[in-house]
């Protein structure tokens, strides 16, 4: 069983181990131009990854993919444009729910003790679009050895009605409040590319990489690998950007792909 | 529109309007004794009453019925009684979430803006027994209008995996922590009755009840009546019990069926 301890200082015990947040990115487990299609190979073989590493401490933050933007991007809601048409909020929200599912029963067919935490249930956003997602019930499944799935989704917000809450938010705030000791995107890409399409090892500043990062090509309410990379230098440790491939090495406690953050220099 | 206020104090405006907590019996919405099966004659007719009411800042609560209990049951999890079998826990959790859709339905048919708060996505039990369902969320969705529908649900626990959160006990719950102006529980019965079948007007202590409370009659995990009465004690004010005939009478303010409370003599 891996346990991810700060900075590589050994604790021993089920206890010491830090939290382990981990998304796996729409696109990778859903057939992005498709409407509602999931890559089933990709998810199958993300779960039998993780389910293999046995990783303690581990949440799991999925994006929506070919699921929740379509019907997103149909009700006009955006990370900062709301609604308050129940139906187009329960609509965007059930989307989401059926891809939910379908990782859950990829998890758990590989072994992994998955369930669901819905965020539309769980936490809102403040009128300065901040999100607050309380940690207790994520930290008490955590406790119980389960893993919690949670998922970009519609997020009530603040004198909005309801906007969109991207998993990449959700990752950068659950890693926030449980102070996690490891945190991995899995994309499509290896990590971040430069200009000839090689990964950038490492990523400190934005402005380094701002005339490099486009948008994602597909519908993408969620902002791409600029919002990516936005969001993870703001957390206080360093951040995994990487594909299937790095995954394993990921949870097994190295650094594939692209680090992202310069207060930390090793895992 | 009826605005809740504390004792009848009149202050005007949206804002000062209290909470009103309402919690929909399992037995009211479902028949109990078919396995998932919808009381689409009840549950419209509570959802026009809800409807008419037009009560601003108004959470509902629902219990089982024919929907929870049963997989409940199976997989011998109960109030105390917990289970770390994620399959069971997903069942009861997709259980719930078919009745909850329901009434979601029957509610948006009716004009209320309902949206779902699925509990196992927002709490959890502490080791001494607590539910703790933090308050925010539901709170933030009142401020943009919506109707938050929450349910029994299966709820992670400490030291036990999951148990089941009673529909009452989110009442109480969510009562304490919205410091709610008002709160309903609609049964199938008209209030308490005593050995006569006659409804006992107000209820201050348990003990004066005691011998009259039996258990409810089909699979219930979660208390019946007796259960009911010793939460509602429990709160700061007074708390209403009543059947359907009794409902629009809450809504509008006023105090059908048994009062249960000793601290507030009137609404």
């Amino acid at each position: 069983m891996t346990e991810f301890v700060n900075n590589g200082s050994s604790t021993p015990g089920e206890a010491s181990g830090r939290t382990v947040v981990l998304k796996l990115g729409g696109s990778v487990i859903t057939e992005k131009d498709t409407p509602e299609t999931v890559a089933q190979e990709r998810l199958e073989a993300a779960a039998k990854t993780i389910g293999e590493a046995e990783v303690s401490n581990l949440v799991v933050v999925h994006g929506g993919g070919s699921f929740g933007h379509p019907a997103a991007e149909a009700a006009g809601v955006s990370l900062t444009d709301g609604t308050t048409d129940t139906a187009a909020i329960r609509e965007i929200h059930a989307a989401m729910g059926r891809l939910n599912e379908a990782v859950l029963d990829a998890l758990t067919e590989a072994g992994v003790p998955a369930l669901p935490v819905r965020p539309f249930s769980a936490g809102y956003r403040t009128e300065t679009g901040d999100v607050e997602m309380p940690g207790g019930g994520i930290q008490a499944m955590l406790e119980e050895g389960f893993v919690p799935v949670l998922h970009g989704d519609v997020f009530v917000t603040a004198e909005k009605g309801a906007t969109i809450v991207s998993g990449d938010e959700l990752v950068v705030s659950i890693a926030e409040n449980l102070d996690a000791g490891a945190v991995g995107l899995c994309t499509t890409v290896p990590g971040v590319l430069d200009e000839e399409k090689k990964v950038i090892p490492r990523i400190e500043a934005f402005e380094t990489v701002e005339t490099v990062l486009g948008g994602s090509e597909a519908t993408d309410v969620t902002g791409g690998m600029a919002g990516k990379v936005r969001a993870l230098l703001g957390l206080e440790g360093d951040a995994h950007i990487f594909d299937l491939d790095g995954l394993a090495t990921f949870l097994h406690g190295n650094a594939p792909g692209t680090v992202i953050g310069g207060k930390d220099g090793s895992r």
